[in-house]
């Protein structure tokens, strides 16, 4: 049983072409229309042929859809929604695949009165942006979180978490909030750290940018792959998951501040300890499948 | 012309076994021996047949050996050439594969005075440890950083040049004190950061461990992995090149406060501008060969 048949992709980035490719591998009869609210996009998504009609207009890109999926950066999902919620069919399912989901539920609750919103959010991604950068199994093996509001239809929801599974995602339901803080420490705090050590060593004056480049294999060049994503798409997580950010940052700052003064005083059994401890972490990662036992991240030699 | 016929290498984990491995492909003629201080390591590297033989005692290691490669922790350096000091022919060259070259330098010549000492860093690696982990391929097309002393024999620096280059590294010569800045924001900074978000996830209480494993694809696994890497190794470095670690880190400090600061208070603009600079760095590491251009680093989907 297909859960949707006319599906609405708006928004034909990474993700979002990702989500039509992957409907195209495993519900090839669903239909898929795109619509994305840059002109250049959507010529350069047409060739590519995910989508089976690209609308010129968020409206008439939503008109007759079972579900419309928001794949933008979540600022922007309230004033996108805004633009088609005139011609939102009563009974479509909305959802989104955005990394904030507290933000989202009010900005598209606020923009679309009495529909049914189940926001989404596939863990899953890539450095790189645009509708070339997407493919149709990024998803698999990976979570996706539904954080459906308390008074969202159960139908929607078990629909929904059909639809993502049959794209190879495992589903899981969890409250917004929760979600908010899960993935501040999973996701948001990784980037604004990755974000901000290449900074730092971009203005160096001692090292030069060259120098950080040639010995960036040390361990540096890994922080610069999700220091390269989508610019806009990350100031929009930061500023939309403000509070979540904030606490684990906190955190963070305070532990970093004490691994500082275990160098300073020379606490060598400190330090030991904490470094065999993160090992285990690595280890459950890798057996429950979330990345490859390969060493250096299976990179060619 | 081979620049050395009898290599010692002391410490058989990942990179000393992967330069004895890359000898054995690169210099097939060149007699290898082994030695490390773990009797253990001795006989699970025996089997696998990247030395000649493997010595029992440091000193009967390094008898006739023209060089002798030092591949042990930063802090273990001079209690290892302290036990070989008296068996040390006059004429060999000593070396070594550590992260840190100021401390090195000075525990190796306090170690062996006369001795002719030339400290190297071959900016390679993986997060596997142990001489199973090793390969022979490892520092094609990686850096080899040389920091000679200002006594050190030129002629004995040009023979580790060539040594390197034979196993397929680029070799740059610079003073010790430069290198420990350059490696202390692209290597030793990362690590103590990647250390500290995982202890900081694993210490949550909101959050479970098991949340974050499930959803570390968001951008945490990435950390994960040099989070894995040696403890005792790192503990060491840390405490030996304390100096410039405490320095980068606490550039960094101040240019992390900066961005939860902009969060705080609503700067996108502050963060965009920065998130679209740290861009450029990750094309340049491309596009030099120091990284991969598939996206997620190759990760299979």
């Amino acid at each position: 049983m297909l859960p949707f048949a006319r599906i609405t992709i708006i928004g034909l980035g990474l993700i979002g072409s990702s989500v039509a490719r992957a409907i195209k591998a495993n519900m090839p009869t669903v239909r898929v229309t795109g619509y994305d609210s840059d002109t250049g996009v959507r010529e350069r998504a047409r060739p590519l042929g995910f989508c089976d009609d690209i609308a010129g207009h968020a409206g008439t890109a939503v008109i007759d859809a079972d579900l419309v999926l928001l794949a933008v950066p979540v600022g922007a999902m309230g004033a996108v929604a805004a633009e088609f919620a005139a011609d939102l069919p009563a009974d479509a399912v909305v959802s989104d695949v955005g990394s904030c989901k507290q933000s989202v539920l009010s900005a598209l609750s606020a923009a679309l009165p009495g529909a049914v919103i189940i926001p989404a959010h596939p863990v899953a991604g890539t450095e790189k942006s645009g509708p070339e950068a997407g493919f149709a199994t990024l998803f698999q093996g990976r979570w996706c979180i539904l954080t459906p509001p308390a008074d969202a239809p159960s139908a929607a929801t078990e629909k929904l978490r059909i639809f993502w599974q049959r794209l190879g995602a495992d589903v899981e339901i969890m409250d917004a909030r929760h979600h908010d803080m899960v993935l501040a420490i999973t996701s948001h705090l990784p980037h604004l750290i990755a974000y901000t050590i290449v900074g730092t060593a971009d203005d160096l004056g001692e090292v030069t940018q060259s120098e950080v480049i040639k010995y960036s294999a040390g361990g540096f060049r890994d922080f610069t792959r999700i220091a390269a994503s989508d610019p806009v798409m990350w100031r929009d997580v930061f500023l939309s998951n403000k509070e979540a950010v904030l606490e684990m940052l906190q955190r963070f700052s305070e532990d970093l501040t004490a691994l500082q003064r275990a160098i300073r005083y020379d606490k060598g059994e400190d330090l030991e300890a904490l470094f065999t401890r993160t090992r285990d972490i690595r280890r459950s990662i890798v057996e429950q499948g979330q990345d490859d036992d390969a060493p250096d991240f299976g990179r060619k030699h």
